[in-house]
């Protein structure tokens, strides 16, 4: 007897979660027709089933007993959108090994735990949707999974944390500290109550992970990827930023290596002609490039509760007509394991260092010299704003492509020499 | 017993087929591990076996009878890349109903005869896939299809003409003349021969009525969508747009209303902060807004051999998972016969005008007048370029959002007023 309703039970009833309830209850017919089957909602997992919600369903759907969906034989797939590691890991492991299909927005679960729970997706015969982990209804698992099969990826960039995007936009327009632009953003909902992850970059390493493992067909851990957030950055670096034709962004790149691919999330300047010096506000962008495909770029709203319900939803339409057309035998994922990832040491790439000095003869020399002798190119030079009162001036300098490693070490040097105050800011330059 | 390969027949070894070709030959191994099945090219048309030929295929693959792919049970798929509405509509329509899927590149096909071909094949339960046949390998088709399914899309703006897009650019940057930007398109390899299809906007209006059928799962057909071409526009209309803050990109349109979509294809003055005025060269970039996801922008290469082989494999590949995944009942798309297109005339656009008039007093008076008559409100007004020695100056007027037939009668009693010599260039403004 052929499926006629798909039963969902979903867990997490927050920003996301209020807007999958009300598009499964107030899209039916629409949805029914799209998918073939109807969704429907049959039970909701909650922290406190008593708290007022600003989604209307039934009170009856509500339970903060997580047995009540895992163990219901009647739930054919479990939607997660509650998001954090445990105890949401063990919640979908337990629903895939009961059989049950799982489509999560959930980034820390899938870029951890992700191989491991395709591959016991795999055995059960289950799918295991995620699309809506990284960029919200962007669509960017399905591209890599379906669209860009054809080609070897070559490298992919991408400004995939909002908070860091929003921020750093309010930094550079209106000249916000950093500790302010966070405030504003916290206001506006781009911010969390504790930004860490965000500000951090180890949100960007969630789905750079995620992103990477697809992409190439490897297992990119989020503890292998590079990692730099964007404390440290000053207003002034946005003006020197702009002279020198570049903007600044939390940039998450992975680049394909013989035999090894590079995955670094940290701050960079964009040149302004990029599409990622583009990207504005809280939105996202991915920047991929194929060899057949050439460069392609997927643009939209990275985070919040209606683009990530686009992609649950999508995903939910996508597993429901895959049930519907009686398939037999899921795909398995296929992760190389031997592809290791480039130490950041030995990655090229071009950087900008912001240094404060004593105005006085023989800085620049001195300074060169490090340069000189680490093997370090320079691109461009300015001195400015000196501030007469206290003798020093500021230099910014840019370099060419160098091992990051040798950059580090003229850094280093640098800040330790006698008329050097400070080396302000070190960036790469994407 | 399990399907262990996928035979291939493929019509069409020019540019984009020769691609297909070497990409199923030499990416073998990769191919199989990711389709799960072998893919096996058995038989290529062509029209002429003995052309030299750019890839190296078997001789023996090559023939120029198209019986010996259509009627040959051995070939489950059909590759269609070779263009034109006959004979490859009859083609593909014979290749469904004897059972065969189509992978299809064809954007005039699918655009004149997509819904009886994908009705046939849903009988049939066979697939049809046609990612290729617009926007080269950016992943369009399978986004209205799968990712954005949760949505209601509100509308679609997009540069999905390369021809065009290189030809204004030329225009717009170096002043060159529409009929030298063509030359050098067609040196370029952006254009054909006979670059009519491009230019007049024929071929834009194809991909708008894919796009908008699958987007609003209605038909669209191409002689529904409203169309004016590139002809007309000259350098200086560039230079005034820029002044306004313009680019001039041939737009095409669709959007929702209540009961009929709007559906037009015409060159526009596209803000120069709006991501279509971004859109450079020969690229293609689709943006959609969704009643969930919000504003999503898909951009790249929208032609040319590589990136359109990445869309027509890519769409074999996952042709290829469906049938090991032993798929049973194809899904069958579903077109709402009963929306229908707003007649341009009802549109409700901006315009602008660029009209050469007699220098002396009163002009201005009589041109307003005739706005003012037609319910027509001004939003900017420029004078300038006066011709001494003939007596001539050029107002440039731009106007606020207004039906479009009152646009035209404006347009047409502005030149006929007694001062006016033409009205030189009329644009929408979007």
């Amino acid at each position: 007897m052929a499926a006629t309703s798909l039963n969902v039970g979903l867990i997490g009833l927050g920003t996301v979660g209020s807007q999958v309830a009300e598009r499964l209850v107030t899209g039916q017919p629409q949805l029914t027709r799209r998918a073939g089957l109807e969704l429907c909602l049959q039970r909701i997992l909650v922290r406190d089933v008593n708290k007022p919600r600003a989604v209307t369903v039934e009170p009856g759907l509500l339970t903060n007993d997580p047995d009540l969906l895992l163990d219901d034989n009647d739930i054919q797939v479990i939607v997660e959108v509650a998001g954090g590691d445990e105890p949401m890991h063990s919640y979908l492991e337990r629903a895939i090994s009961a059989g049950k299909h799982v489509v999560t927005a959930n980034k820390v679960v899938m870029a951890n735990h992700g191989m491991q729970l395709l591959t016991l997706a795999a055995e059960k015969n289950v799918d295991v949707y995620f699309e809506a982990a990284v960029g919200g209804g962007i669509p960017l698992i399905s591209t890599f999974r379906t669209d860009l099969q054809a080609n070897r990826i070559e490298r992919l960039s991408a400004v995939i944390n909002g908070t860091t995007n929003y921020v750093l936009g309010r930094m550079g327009t209106d000249g916000l500290a950093l500790e302010d632009a966070v405030k504003e953003a916290q206001a506006a909902g781009y911010a969390e109550a504790d930004p860490t992850d965000d500000i951090e970059g180890f949100d960007a390493t969630y789905k750079l992970a995620i992103l990477g493992s697809i992409a190439y067909e490897i297992s990119v851990r989020p503890g292998d990827i590079y990692r730099e957030g964007i404390n440290g950055i000053e207003p002034v670096d946005f003006r020197y930023a702009r002279e020198l034709g570049y903007a600044i962004k939390l940039v998450a790149h992975t680049q394909r290596h013989r035999g090894r691919v590079e995955a670094r999330v940290h701050p960079a300047l964009v040149p302004l002609d990029h599409p990622l010096a583009q990207v504005e506000g809280a939105d996202n962008a991915v920047f991929v490039e194929g060899d057949l495909v050439g460069r392609v770029l997927l643009k939209g709203q990275g985070a919040g509760g209606r683009p990530t319900a686009s992609a649950v939803v999508g995903d939910l339409i996508d597993l429901a007509r895959s049930i519907r057309r009686g398939v037999q035998n899921r795909p398995s994922f296929t992760f190389d394991d031997r592809v290791g990832v480039v130490p950041m040491g030995e990655v090229v790439t071009r950087a900008y260092y912001r240094i404060r000095a004593e105005d006085r003869p023989g800085v620049l020399a001195a300074v060169g010299q490090v340069f000189a002798e680490e093997g370090v190119s320079i691109s461009s030079f300015i001195q400015k704003d000196a501030w007469v009162e206290e003798k020093t001036a500021e230099l910014v300098i840019t370099t060419h492509p160098t091992e990051d490693t040798r950059l580090q070490k003229a850094r280093e040097r640098i800040a330790g020499l006698q008329p050097v105050r400070a080396v302000s800011s070190f960036l790469r330059v994407f």
